[in-house]
């Protein structure tokens, strides 16, 4: 089942690609390869940080098949897309939260301590989203604004409380997406978010 | 042979990547480490996506002083570079296409999917200069102008094609080579060009 | 004692990311972030180049608390961190010698060529910054200004031959932090620094 939600969260997380490739006026080639990064990629930078070898879409090519048809499924719809506004954050919730889990339950079964789980839970869950960003030439959206990386902490940390409880894996499921989709929602719909820290620019340090 | 035209391929690379970085003022140490990056970096993004361990130019230091000293030399030329124009763009050519090439070789002797030797073959011809323009710090260039990419996949597609069909290694190398050059001046000679995707700013979405 | 001084360097280094996030008004978690890719990330890129694995970091999670709590102390103390204007200098200075000897032992344990020991060197002290630079969304600062860059570059040098003439590990180490602190102090005491390489924006080129 979660397997099944992931390949939701790469659809909706390729498509969050596309259209960010498409507000800096990019080529099928760029659209496609961001879609893909997006996707994929926090996962990837995962994999190498912890030498997870061979990297998961490596040995899974129908993840490449289904960002790249989510990238042009993107192109075709982008007119309509904002009509999609609300299912469109619902799945991207869905997604943080699957990305989270995956990523706790792969540094779980490499044996790294509990420190680097959480990373590991983070780093797929909002490294896609920075790539995205960096390949788009602008700030990492995700350090700034909206609760959205800290709702991969609050779901890696609640994740790991309910295993530790030897909570059934289907509660604990059921119990880390609500919350987690909740979380985000309401962080959108009440603007929460974290304190911001601003230091100015005129001063030292590089 | 391939092996002469790499090392061609990756001084025509170092001097792209020493351009870019005099075209941000930076400091002979910042022209000779993106000069390094643009024609290394390809290789290297390959070699870690694919766990291809020991990364290539850490087993070939002088990969690592060629690259130096075209960016040293470009410091030199580059007053009278423009002049070399033509003569540049063949050489990135035939850059672009030994760099996809080995690409496919890489990924098919670890034995990996189509898939998967595709993307190697794309990540080392086009990585180099996503990775110059992330440091020089604009949007890269390959994900928006002109047939480059397109071009790297095309040739991987017609590379995978002739090795299928059991074609002699002479006469698949000097068809590929013919096509991905003719391809790359005819696109630049006519300005062709993928369709570009506009998605307006202000529209949600992140 | 080299651990010891890497603890320190390590908390110089997550306060100046923490500091680049803030004029960048990032979110906490931003902060923690980009804290912890600017002191651990220079190590990372260098395990991950050398096949060095585990990463070191997710062997030590205590770097991860040192990093984040250098992060926090920096929110709490940042308007009267200018007066550490000097203090800040040294210790950093004290990182960049630290983290360039280790990138030095790292790749000479693994057997590596001198070229790649010297890259090691180099991307154990400047990479950290590089990316600190990139999440900021900023043309990276040390590929243009001040004589930092060269510095770790001098420091590998120096402390390759000492070690090459047998010189005694205290002297060793000794000689390499005074070259290294007096090197960098002087260079921002009388403005030194690189030639810098302008190419116009306007000449061809990629």
């Amino acid at each position: 089942m979660l397997n099944i939600i992931f390949m939701i969260a790469i659809t909706a997380e390729a498509m969050s690609g596309a259209l960010a490739a498409g507000r800096r006026n990019m080529d099928l080639f760029g659209v496609a390869l961001i879609a893909f990064v997006t996707a994929l990629g926090g996962g990837t930078v995962r994999d190498i940080l912890l030498g997870n070898y061979p990297v998961t879409w490596t040995q899974r090519p129908e993840y490449i098949y289904l960002t790249l048809g989510a990238a042009m499924v993107t192109l075709l719809v982008a007119r309509y897309i904002h009509r999609l506004y609300r299912l469109f954050l619902l799945v991207d919730s869905l997604g943080l939260v699957a990305f989270t889990l995956i990523g706790c339950n792969v540094a779980l079964a490499l044996d790294y301590n509990i420190a680097v789980v959480i990373m590991s839970a983070i780093t797929t869950g909002i490294f896609g989203g920075i790539l995205r960003d960096i390949l788009c030439h602008r700030t990492p959206q995700v350090l700034r604004h909206e609760l959205y990386a800290s709702v991969s902490l609050v779901i890696a940390l609640l994740y790991l409380a309910l295993l530790a409880l030897g909570i059934s894996e289907t509660l604990t499921l059921s119990i880390s997406f609500a919350t987690g989709i909740i979380l985000r929602l309401a962080a959108l719909r009440w603007h929460w978010s974290l304190p911001v820290f601003s230091y100015p620019a005129g001063r030292w340090g590089r």
